[in-house]
């Protein structure tokens, strides 16, 4: 029986990937009737009700619709209409961070009850592995003391194990002793860069990038120095090479697999060009992979860290979008700065909290996390693909739109003549959160730039939302 | 049925108390024989049976022993015989600390198994609510998405409304929203210096002083500026007038109500003196109480916040000492530094993991905290008491002890001669940790002083290892 409904849902998902291909390729447009019932049971060599129960799955995705007597239609188209965002161009030099009150802003907004939350980036708890995570819960509770006991730095071994485990599959050949467990990946960024830079030192960040970072350095006394990042092929590398000719810098903090705001990938040759460019000046890479396991594509893009053979990268990632945000639990493999490292995490904050380490541990030993990932890349990529369709249907004129590679963000820009801090302030009257530009970079630019935050459950209010944004918009034209 | 038992296990508590008192205050001495069973019946008005029972558990408690046919005898004198530690008059300056390695050599060396811990500041699973807080998971993890959320600071409400309703009973009237939730007293620390000071600024801190608060400074690029602090009436008021003169002073760490390693506890007079001395210059004092609840005392001291009328006290303290170790709550109440405090916290970490909070919440609401504070109590002071006598009997002539009036520290000065690294490191070899002296302090001094943890559950391994350190003295002489 069991046997069974897996080879059954193994042949949903065939058919549900197909689908989507041919939808998010353009083959299939908004309003196109899908193939019969009849056709795709004999292309796919399955029963007519394995198509029937796959097509009903796609219309709860949102994906399609059913129209009475017709069969099944196309919903939306998924933004292909609209032009990539810019990369903007703009003069490299050390700026200051401004817009650490917009940051504060967009976590306590966070906490308002009934928000429609599009700015934060918040997965909905709708897409972890709940149930499961309580049962592992239930079980600890009852081992005698379970997570009482400090876990001094590197951390919960079992936990550091399970990592080091997925590591090998995308080329990171590690011991069990080069990993350290944090309180997220916001406290690997900071104590990686207390390890390797000081006050004063100039740090080479992806513009846009997260804002977390450009706060980050900027409070630890640090310089930022910002690289033009394409939304398709994020960091660009002959810029890079400029600045590098140009400037002294200590270090690096790069988001080259789905970065944030953007969902660029780095192809892999560039990958390996920046990572060379900065080996050849001793400079240390500080490597963020928080989204790398939410990948579209087909395989998993290998981060920086598999081509170094010098432990100049300093890798972390989390499971805050993927299992548990509350749980708090990041890593950082810091490669030869390891020591350093973990002195800083000593004094940073002493130990992470020890059940979350636990209850992740069990859960990445055999709680299903593979399922729960491609469950999420499907989840995400039909949000990405609604919401685009939905903002070019009801955006102004002359809106642009990032196709991410993996993650749940939409980089949005919008007319010259909208000003993102105050529709977010309009938006907000509303009960709707995004995120304006200017979080995501030092500079005074990308005023008109919004980041669309696409980790929500499906529902109709995010239909209704995404189209009141679109009239918020024009109201400013 | 219940009160029956509610009501012995009250009468045992008055005459177990009743006893240790007169052990500690040096009326009964080691050797000494017990009052009879019916006298005490007679004097408490009690059974017999009530006094037998008690006598079995301060027998338990390793305080008292049964001698055939002979009756119940004081086991240990409690190191009265020993006189204080000295308080080193050292010339003040600003200096390095220089312990780095020894600190994490005390965390590292914590984690090996089988290991007679005397180093670090770790509380025996044995002592703490165990079975509670396995209970309170259980039921937590039944809720839907228990945990699974970011809580963005402050933090966790409803735990912040239980810690303003503790706050109240020791003269502290705070709204809900004063209160920050970290990743225990560490982060609580690193986020309040941050916020009120910058690198190149000067720190008073207590000498000696816990390692971390040393460590900490000095990382964030500040000047450490230690006072003479006294084994029994803590910060020495007068030195702090001189240095207040002579020194440009941005901060102070202190830690007025049971200090890390001295135990000792600040006279009321003395704190408001020290408070009226910051205030008058407008200097913030970041005021540690994580020992706070573990007085030996009759009443809770009070902590200098409860005299601040100008928001210049960021008062902290954790849970990891009292409830849970390994769940890394603690918080903060940063007066009129709130606001920063809260932008650094989101810096530092971004949230604290969400489950342990809402477990502390609902311990504190309906678990039983009170009881646990008073076994807690109880235990650490008979264990104080126990290890006092071992040291006073097995340590070499000239050995001099503190007596705390709360928590779990002893602070040992040896002869002259003995060097404590050599002595932490020959221990080691025999799997005993202890923390030398060099570790409280960022002058060369203290060589000759250990602090010994007593967080440990009683045992008679407790008194082998004890023996055998005051052997491993002897050796150096």
């Amino acid at each position: 029986m069991s046997v069974k409904i897996k080879i059954d849902s193994f042949l949903y998902e065939r058919i549900i990937e197909d689908i989507s291909k041919r939808i998010s390729n353009g083959i299939l447009k908004a309003g196109d009737k899908l193939p019969s019932v009849r056709k795709l049971s004999n292309d796919f060599s399955v029963s007519v009700s394995t198509v029937i129960q796959s097509y009903v799955l796609l219309e709860g995705l949102g994906l399609i619709e059913a129209k009475p007597q017709s069969g099944y239609y196309v919903r939306y188209n998924p933004g292909r209409k609209l032009p990539e965002p810019q990369t903007l161009n703009v003069q490299t030099a050390i700026k200051n961070y401004g817009s650490d009150e917009l940051v504060s802003n967009l976590c306590e907004i966070a906490n308002i009850p009934n928000l429609v939350s599009l700015g934060a980036g918040i997965p909905s708890t709708s897409h972890l592995p709940v149930e499961k995570l309580g049962s592992i819960l239930r079980k600890l509770s009852n081992v005698e003391s379970g997570g009482l006991k400090y876990e001094f730095p590197p951390g919960y071994r079992k936990l550091r194990e399970e990592i080091a485990k997925r590591l090998v599959e995308i080329g990171i050949n590690h011991s069990v002793d080069e990993i350290i467990i944090t309180n997220g990946a916001t406290e690997a960024l900071t104590i990686s860069l207390q390890a390797i830079a000081k006050p004063g030192d100039t740090i080479i960040t992806e513009c846009p990038t997260y804002h977390g970072v450009l706060q980050i350095i900027q409070n630890l006394g640090m310089n930022i120095l910002e690289v033009p990042t394409h939304p398709k092929d994020g960091v660009d590398v002959e810029a890079l090479k400029k600045i590098l000719r140009n400037y002294k810098v200590a270090a690096s903090v790069l988001y080259p697999t789905i970065s944030n705001p953007l969902g660029s990938i780095m192809p892999e040759e560039n990958k390996k060009e920046a990572y060379n460019l900065f080996a050849s000046k001793n400079i240390p890479i500080i490597e963020g992979d928080v989204y790398g396991e939410l990948y579209f594509g087909a395989k998993r893009p290998r981060p920086i860290k598999s081509l170094d053979d010098k432990g100049l990268v300093l890798y972390s990632s989390s499971f805050s979008k993927t299992i548990a945000p509350g749980y708090r639990i990041g890593w950082v493999s810091p490669g030869k700065y390891y020591e350093k490292v973990k002195k800083m995490k000593l004094m940073n904050s002493l130990a992470t909290a020890t059940l979350p380490q636990m209850v992740i541990a069990e859960y990445l030993k055999d709680g299903g996390y593979e399922r729960t990932l491609r469950n999420l890349r499907k989840k995400y990529a039909s949000n990405i693909s609604l919401i685009s369709g939905l903002v070019s249907d009801s955006f102004p004129e002359g809106t642009k739109i990032s196709r991410p590679e993996g993650g749940f963000y939409l980089w949005v820009e919008l007319p010259k003549q909208v000003n993102s801090i105050k529709l977010q302030r309009v938006a907000l009257k509303e009960n709707i959160s995004i995120a304006p530009g200017p979080l995501f970079s030092t500079k005074d630019c990308y005023m008109n730039f919004i980041r669309l935050s696409c980790g929500c459950s499906w529902s109709l209010v995010i239909e209704k939302v995404i189209k009141r944004l679109g009239e918020l918009c024009k109201e400013q034209m």
